[in-house]
């Protein structure tokens, strides 16, 4: 099992991260100061019934009192109703001030039951059990939680440290392919913009990774995380470094709206707009030609998309990166890059990064 | 113009105590860092006609662009519902990640737009314009924002700061005389917990303070203020120090609870409430018979209720303790007093508290 800290003063916490782990998450959560009694888990209707079982019982001989909330899948449930929900579900378990949440799943798991458990009681300990690649190597690690609301994704939210991660790589082996696949969309970014050894390494062993080898998988997961922290422990609210995380981000979230979040999963999104980052850096002349064909051989090697559909209007997409909220007097800090590891921040106008549609 | 500086580090804020300080509101948003452009002021129907006007002209003038948002009056509008229109109004105006939320208004206006602060995008600057004695002396301090759920009071929220509060004490002219005299229950407590020379000011200058003597007003605002800032900087979360600021609300809350939030307000139940408290150290033998009785006197000089009301049975007040978000493992953390500025916390079962009732 390895472990990655991350150091954020009084509000450090560890992310173990190894194979089967589950079924020995009580110990975890004593080990970690989390004192037996009520506890609750949120999971959602397909990881409910694969795994929650293994962590009730896990608790349950660790002298805890697990009470399950469960809600259906899919992002359309990250809302304010469902989150109402799980507080009226956590009123009715006598879920105390000092009782842990448990979020068992992916990243609208992980996001809901992290401001839940940001705002329940002014906040309650917060434990993240993430079970797709995309929630291990990104939600884990920044403590951004939120909920949607009609007018865009993660509007409504807080900054909100869990107080361990716990990221069992076995349950992966469970994960259908075309999330892993997304998955690796960010595995590869965290290679773009801070590792240019992550990045030769995804290169050289995609193959054993998309076998799901699980001993490259801790030591890949582990990497993201470490590299993720290290950007976090700087810039905890994302005043400004932390926006390089942004990257692809910016075009992903648009596509990812103009599609109505049902033709694209968030990794496939930000694999296209990756591509176009590089393209508009390389245009702009502070990227090399080769980095952004190396970029989409990997990304295309992964089986993720490159291209914007032709089917999506630049238009819509310049309407949908006008409301994003990281506009601010309307302009966009648009990440770029210039070389593998090195970024670079743009302030454009919405219409300036259309031009480069 | 008297400020009390907040130190909470990074998170530190003024505040600024004075007469007529509305109608420059604008400039000292602009002095005190908050960019101008999009601002939104959240208010109510009582408040918003009396004052809504001479904020909004302060705000142009200082070239901010004010939109208005208003609920209805009334602390059964402090929920998840009237929230959700606060996040409607939000993005419908256009407010963006660095606008500010200014709330205009008492406890229920500043608690719901604090939280609606603290998770709209993650957080935006809040500015608390607080126009009840309560919410002057109470509220502005201490970050705590939240809303209500039909299990109890307060049960959602989150801890958040300012990064500004105007107290125009000029304001309190127009509040009914009732809300006044029970915004002095929390004034009278700062004095039994924390101070005994604010409480022997309070014995000698009632009938001033009663006459809205702005003066006078000015000074005992500032030194609640100063006192809640020393505890809260201490202790920012309520690990254990900050609890005292509860002493009386343990079965204050209770008994508002017990008559549906609508036969006390706040400070009268608290009034009741701090009686209680002082009565229950004296029969436990710590606390002299003589400060209850100058507490009693000048709780009902201020025209406040000293009695738990007849009608309400033992038994409802102990299961509502039960309820309180205080209670953990079973055990209520009882804010008593020995004697005027010095508390003393107990650890009893709300059964043990039930006894004195």
């Amino acid at each position: 099992m390895k472990t990655v800290t991350v150091n954020l003063g009084p509000r450090s916490y560890p992310i173990l991260i190894g194979t089967d782990l589950l079924a020995n998450a009580g110990c975890f959560l004593r080990k970690h100061g989390l004192r037996p009694g009520s506890v609750a888990i949120v999971t959602d209707s397909v990881v409910g019934p694969l795994y929650q079982k293994t962590l009730t019982d896990a608790l349950v001989q660790a002298e805890f009192s697990p009470v399950v909330i469960e809600i259906p899948a899919g992002e359309e449930h990250k809302n304010l109703t469902w989150l109402s929900f799980v507080y009226d579900k956590l009123i009715a378990g006598g879920i105390e001030r000092s009782s842990p949440l448990i979020a068992l799943g992916g990243g609208v798991v992980g996001d809901l039951t992290g401001f839940a458990a940001a705002t329940f009681q002014r906040g309650v300990p917060f434990v993240q059990i993430p079970t797709t690649l995309l929630a291990q190597v990104d939600a884990s690690v920044g403590g951004k939680t939120a909920v949607d609301h009609p007018a865009g994704k993660n509007l409504i939210g807080a900054f909100y440290q869990p107080r361990l991660v716990i990221i069992d790589v076995s349950t992966l082996q469970t994960l259908p392919e075309r999330e892993f696949r997304a998955g690796l969309a960010e595995v590869i970014k965290y290679g773009v913009i801070l590792s240019p050894g992550l990045f030769a390494l995804l290169e050289q062993r995609l193959d054993s990774l998309l076998r799901l080898d699980s001993a490259l998988l801790s030591e890949v997961i582990t990497t993201c995380c470490q590299l993720k922290a290290r950007v976090v422990e700087e810039d905890e609210t994302e005043g400004d470094y932390r926006a390089i995380l942004n990257f692809g981000h910016t075009l992903g979230h648009a596509i990812e709206n103009a599609t109505g979040y049902t033709q694209y999963l968030h990794g496939e999104a930000v694999a296209i707009g990756m591509v176009f980052a590089a393209s508009l850096s390389q245009q702009r002349g502070f990227c090399s030609d080769g980095l952004c064909q190396r970029l989409c051989q990997l990304l295309k090697k992964a089986g993720l998309p490159v291209i914007i559909p032709s089917t999506v209007k630049s238009e819509t997409l310049v309407a949908g990166m006008a409301t994003d909220k990281k506009v601010a007097a309307g302009k966009v800090k648009f990440v770029g890059i210039e070389e593998l590891g090195k970024t670079r921040f743009e302030n454009l106008t919405v219409r300036e990064i259309g031009a480069y549609l």
